[in-house]
């Protein structure tokens, strides 16, 4: 939806920018350099992308400020990626829903909604529950009883908030994830697995964003926590008591147990699976389909299964390759040794 | 909601403990040892949380019979876990929904819902199916033409039934599960995957609980089935044509083929692959992420890909770690050996 | 839902086979060997399962034209999964569903919806949106604004597309499939991770089937995009601006990440992980479970993490169980070496 097109000159004096080139020049979007057309600004964030650039059929670009293309209209800036942002933002503005609730919406009778929250059409919105201000439900979403949906948070369709979920201020939740459903616990008995109740919460901090079709858990007693600004893919799973800390990144499809401890800025790869009662911590990098027990250390890197150093372990992986022909290597070895040890009039072992 | 305090006296009596301490000590709430504050009930299932529970100010606890908490009131019983499950039930208790069909769900003219069964806000019943006494439907969920939904099972909200889908009594299905979608099954006929149309059902049999945004698919003929008191975690995948056995557990993200037969009391951890047509014997333990294939006897317990005895798979994983020290050892015994066999008057290879 | 039981004689005419047996034999369904009583037709896809159907009680058997059955009423055919699936059709016809919009889907005025679609309960069309003839959006899917339905595909219940999502002709999308959510792109500036906002567009190719709670993310900028033809099992996640080729397979779980090429005719395995960029060429098979980062080659079949040739995987596999014995072997050598050097006068290294 580009709305309407803005001169080159608009767009540099919006990033903060050293225009060189024609100020008059209309821009109608912006596109990857591979994607860009005529009438679209494209941008460079770093010399890897030089070549790619010159080949660009953009009519003009964003660049670093130390990098030139000549000939070529720029807007150059101490931040590619920023701008970027900032220019994605003015082409397409996010359009707020029209506040109020929906007529086919379904609102408990003692549930709070501010006048300028907008519930759309068939959302639910539970008994005792809170939706603030400027926050969006999306059609069919499902905000179960004893929730809050705080200040400006955007559940997209089909978001369940189970019952006893606390979602902060600036949160976005994408379509179809699940929180609060009843974390898996049980205790068997001899004969059957006896459910254990799950009476907890799921707690969302402010500027978290979580991904599509994920689950986070309630707490069997006390808090599932998700911390501020941190952000989840899709498909990933946060089991019960589990507490993620601040400006942490979980790829998608990974998986977190119960009662798990993940610290601040983390970055856990797609796939990973870390087990019950693990503790990661802070700025720790899990690598991808890895497999967490027990305890990383802040700062580490890891990688595999189980998870130990990246260096150690890509060095395993490479070696493994190996391993076919060490075992053979290995086999030879042993018969001449044994020949060896003949020779010198011994039997060895 | 703790809805209202009860004695110390009146909780060691509803569990059947053995009381020391006031029994007039008013309780709220029931709490882990971490999280327990003044008024708190928390409790102790073993040994190995004695310092924990010395430094916790829990008001008083449950403990086993065989332990002391000298100067704190406890409550000593049997099996600590199963009074704990009594006691979160009774401060707990799970509010049923109003019976009756809400004015904005749909239902079928020719579908037949028990006059004390709920169909909330929303929720859709097709042509022909059946809901049971005391069974709820939460908000949004669809169950598809010719379904049946049994006695007390509960269907959280935005669970689809798609059709021809049998879930028994006393069955809880979390929010987002999807069960009765088409079995992936295709025919390449040189050109183009031909599908195969996929006609059978989903049984889901008496006290099985399936967690959030799970996947069932349905047999391409004949039944997939979940066992009676089986419990699936979180987005799992089971194929067409799967038969689980009773009182199994699969953890979350664990993906399970077609026409796989696991038997009764296994337990597959969390993001395990099982491929087409494997078995898995009674009471079998797979461990996490690993993959199966073939078949695993019963009572066996394995790991790894592919899956291996698990003694043996730690074993692996343990040497894994030396393997890149393992080549540099074995190149230099390798000229260490061509030495000594040229020092004997050989060649040697 | 067997409708009507049909003769032998004209079950052979409707897949063009060679009848031997009573033409007049009733037949009233069709079922698996294993499942199929009397009145069943059911069918042998290949000698190895000869001793299976001389043991079925299945009326009547499809067989393969080279294969014999004696005393069996059989129809032979040349391609018995063709006739399979001939035959389930018949026997399961899909009843298309009333066209017209439900009186409880909630249509923006500004969207098209074709006079022979169906728009069925508590569905939701976005402004601008288009649904063309045939098509049939299941109850509670919400298809956001700008997107377009193609002739005869069918959204099953609870479907999302969010916004700016195009799907062609003849798609299936199995429900609780989410596609158009924002892709997973941030920018760390220091003190917290910066969205980048996601304007792209997610492209479903005409005859593509994808399974239930997927997620596909839109793309950046420019589109996320599945080919024709290509079929997409349950919980498997596409990052934005990934294109996939045509009639590929992608099993369930399965994740791919962000600005991946996957070509045509390639098989994907269940729970693979695709890293960022990656690209994998036409006819391409990687096997269950796998990592791919990088490139791999057409018509190539990789295994393991990182993903490397089959053969050499499985060889690599096969190692790993003798790498503790390796170990010991290497030790014991030394010592052996250290031994013969000592003794040839020498104290070696």
């Amino acid at each position: 939806m580009e709305v309407r097109s803005r001169t080159l000159g608009e767009l540099a004096a919006l990033v903060g920018g050293e225009l060189r080139g024609d100020p008059g020049l209309p821009i109608r979007g912006i596109a990857s350099l591979e994607d860009a057309g005529s009438g679209d600004l494209s941008f460079v964030t770093g010399p890897r992308h030089l070549r790619q650039a010159e080949a660009s059929r953009a009519s003009a670009l964003v660049v670093p400020r130390d990098l030139d293309l000549p000939g070529r209209p720029v807007i150059r800036v101490d931040q590619p990626y920023a701008a970027v942002v900032t220019l994605l933002h003015a082409f397409h503005p996010e359009p707020a829903p029209t506040p109020g609730i929906h007529p086919t919406a379904v609102v408990a009778a003692s549930a709070r909604v501010a006048p300028d929250a907008a519930v759309l059409a068939l959302a639910v919105v539970g008994a005792d529950s809170t939706v603030d201000s400027r926050a969006v439900l999306h059609p069919h979403v499902v905000v179960g009883e004893r929730c809050r949906v705080g200040e400006g948070s955007v559940l997209h369709a089909h978001v369940v908030l189970r019952g006893n979920v606390e979602v902060g201020r600036g949160v976005v939740i994408h379509a179809g994830s699940v929180l609060g459903a009843d974390g898996f616990g049980y205790v068997f008995d001899g004969a059957r697995h006896v459910k254990i109740p799950q009476v907890g919460r799921v707690v969302v901090e402010d500027d978290a964003e979580i991904g599509a079709n994920v689950t986070i858990d309630r707490a069997t007693m006390g808090d599932t926590v998700i911390g501020r600004g941190t952000k989840i893919d899709n498909l990933v799973q946060i089991g019960h008591n589990t507490v993620v800390g601040s400006d942490t990144i979980i790829v998608a499809q990974a998986g977190i147990s119960g009662s798990c401890r993940i610290g601040n800025r983390v970055v856990i790869g797609g796939q990973v699976g870390v087990a019950d009662h693990a503790a990661i911590g802070d700025g720790a990098q899990v690598g991808s389909q890895s497999g967490v027990h027990g305890h990383v250390p802040p700062g580490a890197a890891v990688l595999g299964y189980p998870a130990m150093p990246v260096a150690e372990a890509r060095r395993a992986m490479a070696a493994q390759a190996h391993l076919p022909e060490l075992l053979r290597t290995v086999r030879v070895l042993k018969r001449r040794v044994a020949e060896l040890e003949r020779r010198l009039g011994e039997g060895g072992r």
